[in-house]
């Protein structure tokens, strides 16, 4: 294979004038190069360093992305794919310059198959809209990130969120894709059929690729039926050892819990501040279960009987929604909640996964690694898939903060990758993880992954500096 | 992107002879030449002619598999990955010669991770001998296409079967491959963590990719606990389109069924003959129900009335594991059970996989369309899933029923495209199928998937001649 690396410099503006040029007809004052709207298409949530794109366009089809991908590829000028910007490793950063590709003015709901359990969508819808459009059907798309974040990002970070370890990641719940190639071709993935064994999965290759093999112009997702029943609890645990071990044996009995997610003291602290609640400060389980008014009772039993294995409880359900959401909407706005800790920090969230067994060592050893450190950095977790976040909060004019958080969060992934995990569960690569992916895959897995994306993207167009490392 | 075509011819002598030479000291007498194991390692169970590789060796480490690639590679000499030859499509023939690499002796499971539900096999497990050493775990591993194929090469198919409605397709319980790369290089997709968003998903690029693009030698897999109860039943209907109606309706409503299969009358009349039953001979849904007591009680009667709503019935249903298995013993039998149905006759099976919305109708047209042909075509299938499968009996001395199965086939193909469906739910393309690959996905998907071929596999070595058409 192949393994040329493509050692970029930032286009010139010789490049990008007769891009512009050849898009102004095209998209007329959907093509701005304002120095705010250049950086607000940079990486904005996180201490990843702002990279401005040179301008940013806003596409209303895939014809028009066509166009776009078009000029830049005849002047080799990069183009980065940006859904809400609400992605954290530096996805939307535009290093080498270029087009910003913004597909918040894509927002159509194409068709709602309600019989085949189906949806396609255009790319800029987020996954709020696209519930909000579907609840009178009785359906709902299950995937969950905190943020509102755009559905054409959630398939290319391979998003996940709370009900990941009930319904799947993105991964699981893309059925086709039509996505512009680096050579201005429209690629439709896979037919609509449930399943097939036709061909190589081009679906899943370009889910999780960061825009760095197209840009996806229509998504065709999974629907579910919103479950007839619903209970949510919380249950409070005497350690981060007793609530891992208690998702441990909730998932090894096979319990089909929708979500179950741990909240670490601080981060219990937080939300209780942000969101008006009256928590124990002590680690806690948010449950959730989905089924038929028996069966969630029947869940619910069976969880309070494990969690009393762990010294856990005394776990409380409810099946009132109003009960219900007050919890969720507290759980998703863990992120907001943090940076309320410390206010004028910068927010630092990050994300591994390990198997399910090495969880509570994962998060122990996380834990004392923040208390020796001094960091404040709340803990917070999707951790029935193995997955929890960790959101430093650093005082970004303390040079020694910063590199003592820098140095944590390096042993956070290799401690992640020593047990059999990676180095991100959900939130993608981008640029700050680069770094990491030859530790976790291992080269012969880098050389492919690069013979890949030389072979769709020989120019390094799309979305360069990201996932793969230089 | 390039699309350069490998025009290939069979291998010459000249080029087998040394590879044979270089590999005789490490393997000894697993490097076989006899015509008998050869012509073993065809195409045997349909009517695809067989094409004998040149040789058959029978690797068993990942080392051996890595030490007969390179001696390949040197002289560009074919490899077909073979398990248990139980394909449809034509996969495990040699049209250009070289060596079939058959994994039967890989057959160790490497490791059983009970508390993350995932074990580590070698390729040339079963799924039966798989499940045979997780049963006093109360694990299972749940795809299950009705041979007793090798897990190597239902990863490498994409297989699923009839629990695939509940609990996905290889697709969806591969967690991570090793693999030999053709330019010998041992890649590790994924680590065992159960999500990632780190870098291209190698896993979904070799799960289905017939082993063109490398040779599976690892697998580790997701693993299920063996439910508490499970409940099967049977129900007859008055028509194809009433049994089809009823299954879209219970998928829609989010039933959770585990399996729910539709036998046709001819199909029916087949599995009583074979298997010692005596069911009315009329359509017919075979289900099963896994979950709780509680659960699966519910399921039955919530299936129960919807399939009187369609005038379906009466829903039998039972929990005693011998009426179960001999149920579904029945239906895993189905293809030795039309066999029998005209002895001497060849089997040529096939399946499409449409949306669940339009199988009704695809059924129906294939039903009538059997029925003015005059061809012997019993149907079944994982109509949870959209996806049947037709096994016509066909007298291969009778060059006119040849001819009109051939037609048959092909309409069949386009009907289900036609409804956007694909040309395979679950057996893969081989050599078969190639030529819908095009009118399925269309050119510029094509050219992705020549383009991730040429990239990973310059020399076309690996399985040459199938997936892509020339």
């Amino acid at each position: 294979m192949e393994t040329k690396t493509h050692r970029r410099q930032r286009v010139t503006a010789d490049a990008v004038e007769p891009v512009l040029a050849a898009l102004t007809p095209l998209l007329g004052n959907r093509l701005v190069t304002t120095e705010a709207v250049r950086m607000q298409h940079t990486n904005t949530l996180t201490w990843v360093d702002p990279e401005p794109p040179d301008a940013v366009a806003y596409p209303l089809s895939t014809q028009e992305v066509v166009e776009i991908v078009k000029a830049c590829a005849a002047h080799r000028v990069p183009m980065i794919p940006f859904g809400t910007g609400t992605s954290f490793e530096g996805h939307v950063n535009a290093p080498y310059g270029g087009l910003s590709v913004d597909m918040s003015m894509m927002t159509s709901v194409v068709a709602v198959h309600a019989e085949d359990l189906d949806v396609v969508v255009q790319p800029g819808v987020t996954r709020k809209a696209l519930n909000e459009h579907l609840r009178d059907r009785g359906l709902f798309f299950p995937i969950d990130p905190g943020a509102d974040a755009s559905l054409g990002g959630m398939a290319s970070t391979r998003a996940s969120g709370t009900n990941a370890v009930r319904y799947g990641t993105m991964k699981d719940n893309v059925l086709s894709l039509t996505a512009v190639l680096p050579n201005g071709e429209v690629v439709h993935t896979a037919r609509r059929a449930r399943k097939s064994s036709s061909g190589y999965d081009l679906t899943r290759l370009l889910v999780g690729a960061e825009g760095t093999l197209g840009i996806i112009t229509e998504l065709t997702l999974k629907l579910h039926g919103i479950p007839e029943a619903v209970a949510a609890g919380i249950c409070p645990f005497p350690s981060v050892k007793a609530a891992c071990d208690a998702v441990i044996l909730t998932i090894q009995t096979g319990l089909p819990v929708a979500r179950i997610e741990l909240l670490d003291p601080l981060m219990v602290r937080a939300s209780n501040a942000y969101s008006q609640l009256s928590l124990p400060e002590t680690p806690m389980l948010f449950v959730e279960f989905h089924g038929t008014s028996a069966g969630v009772a029947e869940q619910a039993e069976r969880f309070g009987e494990i969690t009393a294995e762990f010294e856990g409880g005394p776990f409380e359900w409810a099946t009132k929604a109003e009960d219900r959401s007050r919890l969720w909407t507290a759980r998703h706005n863990a992120y907001w909640a943090v940076t309320t800790l410390r206010p004028g920090a910068r927010s630092v969230p990050t994300d591994v996964c390990v198997p399910i067994s090495r969880l509570a060592e994962c998060v122990e050893a996380t834990s004392r690694d923040i208390e020796a450190t001094g960091l404040i950095a709340p803990i917070v977790g999707h951790v029935g898939d193995g997955n929890f976040h960790v959101q430093p909060l650093i005082d970004m004019a303390d040079a020694e903060e910063v590199a003592v958080c820098k140095a944590f969060l390096e042993r956070l992934v290799h401690r992640a990758i020593a047990m059999e995990g990676t180095c991100t569960g959900e939130h993608g690569v981008g640029q700050a993880k680069r770094k990491y992916l030859m530790e976790e895959h291992g080269r012969p897995a880098l050389d492919m992954m690069r013979a890949v994306k030389q072979a769709l993207d020989p120019d390094d167009i799309m979305n360069p500096g990201k996932i793969i490392p230089a």
